[in-house]
């Protein structure tokens, strides 16, 4: 497992990714479990994820509470990331995004599918989140406890979870998998739209995706993908 | 409130933020009101957005006359602002683009309504200007004042109002929050057309509309995004 | 009228526009009339419009023979230009380009129609020419003057004319307005399939087509826009 | 043809190119066939195309397996690529990759077929290989020349396979060709999409398809091409 320096250097080398991949705006945030501790969390303050460096890295623990904010704003919706993290042992990464491609499917009855071997990684079931149903109208933002809770048990042992009208949590169990996830879940999107127009569609079967999850993807492809995004992002590796 | 150097500076940044997220092209315009005269507002010369600096901003009255023009040019379509200024106190900075994700809303009777939550500020209700109705066939621009009060007539007290075969014109209470609510409402465009294809779309109930609206936004959030926008931008935020 | 210095910088400017805003890739060419001689005209050698410098600028007659090739390769479809050039006395700048969003108009039944004011420049009716009409089966390329002039009779008085899969012409009467059509043209035609599906289309009327063609354009915009591109496309304006 | 310094030089460019244009993100690949042994191929050690260099260039033999490895990790699926210059002697240069356009084609009925010329190049018949047929689920990667063989019953005499829910394979008589048709593949998979939508299509014919294969195209029109598509990744034509 990498160490706390190593773990903050790729944090911040994935918000960029995410930046520099399109997942991610002025808005999204990703978490990772800290590597001594299980019961706290490293995450960015409020800060767009294009232009974080390890000095906004803060500590979290499994409320979302910071340990030592020094001053430092955190993101609103921080609860997400704690809520996942405190019921999921088997993920430590976390990534909470407004990918465009994604938001058709929050809003419409279509399931997500994976329609390529590259995005079997974002699961056979993908299901659908909807604040409404449980608090009625609010900002449509996960902003305390409750609403995170909530936001878990529809993700139940998934890996993705759509947020209706609002975007994603995507889950892993490093870094590295949570970005390629989060990338290939809206190329995902886009090509199950543009599919679903010309007929009906061929999707992973149920073996296909098992064999195409983030545990049996080959580790020297997700090597090579590091390398790829790191080096298209401009940051160390 | 900002100060008139303050507002010029982030005038010329939003100038330069709107051509790099694409907002705008060649054309297209931003204009504030004067910090220090709620009579007067605030707009470049005739000149593409992305090359917008400080001495290319004019003032104007509410007739959208030049003060001191100094020779400059100004924009043919800047009644569009001064007629939105002068019936809307509670707006302070207004855009008129083309953006292209917007035509097709504005050439047919497909409303455009706010799909997620980031763009809960361009309200619930976007109305179609058509200025053939009242003129017929002109230019399609908005070249005088009388132009200027029809598109304001239909516009009324919404936040956005599209120009069929055109583009739109966007209000808000701030520059840094007219910004904003152009980039959503692109986005909203795209997202919505890319949904309606795939049957029933589930929009923002009007409660969800009201609560994501420019007055009810997080300040922390739309500063972010300010330090995103303009570092993307390469301007001084 | 611009001398030939101008012309030739002006034409060098224009091949990197067409490149910068994805009018052309590795292939297509623009061409004007000679400023001294109205039975010649001015073309690159055979490159990417993307690499054209002034020294690559050949000349050719009205059978687009060059006049003085000093072992430079012309374009093969060579003859579009000067078959134009010899028929439209009113044209003096002919773009012929393989923009990716018209070829779908090429190839079904759709008419290609202005959907917004700025694309009013390519006229009410942009008529599409089909070598196979009269030739047969052929590498689709215009090789010959026969060819030529086949296209340029379907062409007739129109300002476009789409080539059944393969690309288009482009007319007009300067540098930038050829430029500025060719661009508006590929954003009409993205325009029209999004709103197409979504419903019935308003199209530009006549009139409003008459008034916002390339003669009645208002020359101010038009050097804003030209300024624009040429900083974008990194050219002396 | 090429001698070995110069046939690296152009594998290394072409990696770089295909990254360019978007053919492949961090994964796909592309070899050559050994310019002084037929029954040799290059083809770099596993890395993302956009970052290989002439060092990462690994020797194999029609089995795939690697002639002095140095210690270097080679592709996984590099069985494509054996299999595919073993059974196809005209074949010098094949592409394995993603490319999103071409994904719809392979998960629907819809047979992907040239719609404009510079896509004659793809063949009139694009099969589309399925890997379950013959073995099941799997990992949907061509892992042993089993796979790899079997992909090539499907190719056949065609210049492009489909693989379903993961990418195809490109075949050409040189890299700079097998560049070419992989960029048109992909631009024509979109057009295609986009033509479908507005009604019935007009596709090249069997003589046009005929007159603009990889062997009829004009030299000089590959060779501006290169020219365009090097300066473009920034590496040695």
């Amino acid at each position: 497992m990498d160490d706390l320096n190593t773990t903050i250097r790729k944090l911040v080398a994935a918000n960029r990714i995410l930046a520099m991949e399109g997942v991610v705006d002025a808005f999204g945030h990703i978490s990772v479990r800290h590597p001594d501790n299980p019961n706290r969390y490293l995450m960015s303050r409020s800060r767009s994820p294009e232009l974080v460096d390890a000095s906004d890295i803060m500590e979290f623990d499994m409320n979302s509470d910071p340990i030592d904010a020094k001053g430092r704003q955190p993101y609103l919706e921080r609860f997400i990331h704690g809520a996942v993290l405190h019921a999921r042992k088997d993920v430590h990464s976390v990534v909470h995004n407004h990918s465009y491609e994604l938001i058709p499917f929050g809003v419409t009855q279509v399931p997500l599918r994976p329609i390529f071997h590259s995005a079997g990684r974002i699961g056979a079931h993908v299901p659908v989140w909807d604040i409404r149903e449980k608090f009625g109208d609010t900002k449509m933002l996960v902003e305390n406890n409750d609403h995170g809770r909530d936001l878990v048990a529809t993700l139940g042992s998934d890996t993705v979870v759509l947020m209706r009208g609002h975007g994603c949590a995507v889950t892993a169990a490093s870094i590295e998998d949570v970005v390629l996830t989060s990338i290939y879940l809206r190329v995902n999107a886009r090509l199950q739209m543009d599919a679903m127009r010309m007929g009906e569609v061929t999707y992973l079967s149920a073996g296909e995706v098992a064999l195409n999850s983030q545990l049996n993807k080959p580790k020297v492809g997700n090597a090579r993908a590091w390398e790829y995004l790191c080096t298209r992002a401009r940051v160390d590796a």
